[in-house]
């Protein structure tokens, strides 16, 4: 990683701290995934969208340019492995959902509860934990119907992302 | 642009002469987007969603690696103006759509009729026609919740295309 980025990465991440939560309740869950430009781009939009905050499980510096000052504005909080992450949601109330190629649900047809925070796993290896150690957490899957390759991580963070504004945003304002 | 990508791009484009419509109806217009990772990314989740076509308009060679295959496997029309886009998607019997920043309806509560097209413009310029010179033609907003930025264009384009599908998927199969 450049120095130029690390420094933007530590400016960012003590500005984060004065970050207010968005308009809407839903949190995103980044589980390990690789430091390169879909953290950023997730942020970015997460802002769009108004997250209330962006939870980073077991992820280090990255350049936070492609977030396009995101990075400042949404609240980022830090964890070292899923099950602090885990604790710390269900206990403020929150549904969690995997977002996975197979998964029991259809985006197409699920109705997300108010507080829902959605996972996203690594771009290649997926979710850092077992499904079967959390039964409270549920998987949802957005249809597909190209031949191979599913969607880029940040374009599905964002997928999800506006169908819980859609379903939520007339509740929430 | 590099040797290898110019090839990547020519042979695919090759093959694309031979690539199948998708799933659904609804068409993505590509107005002079910049020939950078936008346009093989909007390939992707068009492969993805199941789009009938991406047509491009005033676009030269990009390097169609972001893609995963998808540029050769959508169908791709090429124009030079947007006008005979404009000419050829009407006479199908498509409804076009702008997608703008401050578009006249909001994509949380528009029914998209089942012949959409999309059209997405510039990334800093915008679409390369004047509006009121196409009266027909609507356009469409995503609701933003953040201070500046708006949403990436592939994102942008990536939530269109979900919700097109969200509305249309069970009537279409």
């Amino acid at each position: 990683m450049r120095k130029q980025a690390l420094l933007r990465y530590q400016k960012q991440r003590q500005r984060n701290v004065l970050a207010k939560v968005g308009a809407h309740d839903f949190i995103i869950v980044l589980d390990h995934l690789k430091a390169g430009f879909n953290i950023p781009k997730i942020f970015r939009s997460a802002e769009a969208m108004g997250a209330n905050s962006v939870h980073l499980v077991g992820i280090g510096p990255f350049d936070p340019a492609p977030a396009k000052g995101s990075f400042k504005k949404v609240p980022a909080r830090f964890h070292d492995d899923f099950d602090s992450c885990h604790r710390e949601l269900t206990e403020a109330g929150y549904q969690l959902f995997t977002l996975e190629p197979d998964g029991e649900q259809s985006l197409l047809n699920i109705s997300l509860p108010q507080k829902s925070a959605f996972i996203l796993g690594h771009e290649e290896f997926g979710i850092s934990f077992e499904q079967s150690d959390y039964p409270d957490i549920h998987s949802i899957s957005i249809p597909q119907f190209g031949s191979v390759e599913s969607l880029n991580v940040s374009i599905a963070a964002s997928v999800m992302m506006f169908e819980y504004v859609r379903q939520h945003h007339t509740e929430t304002e």
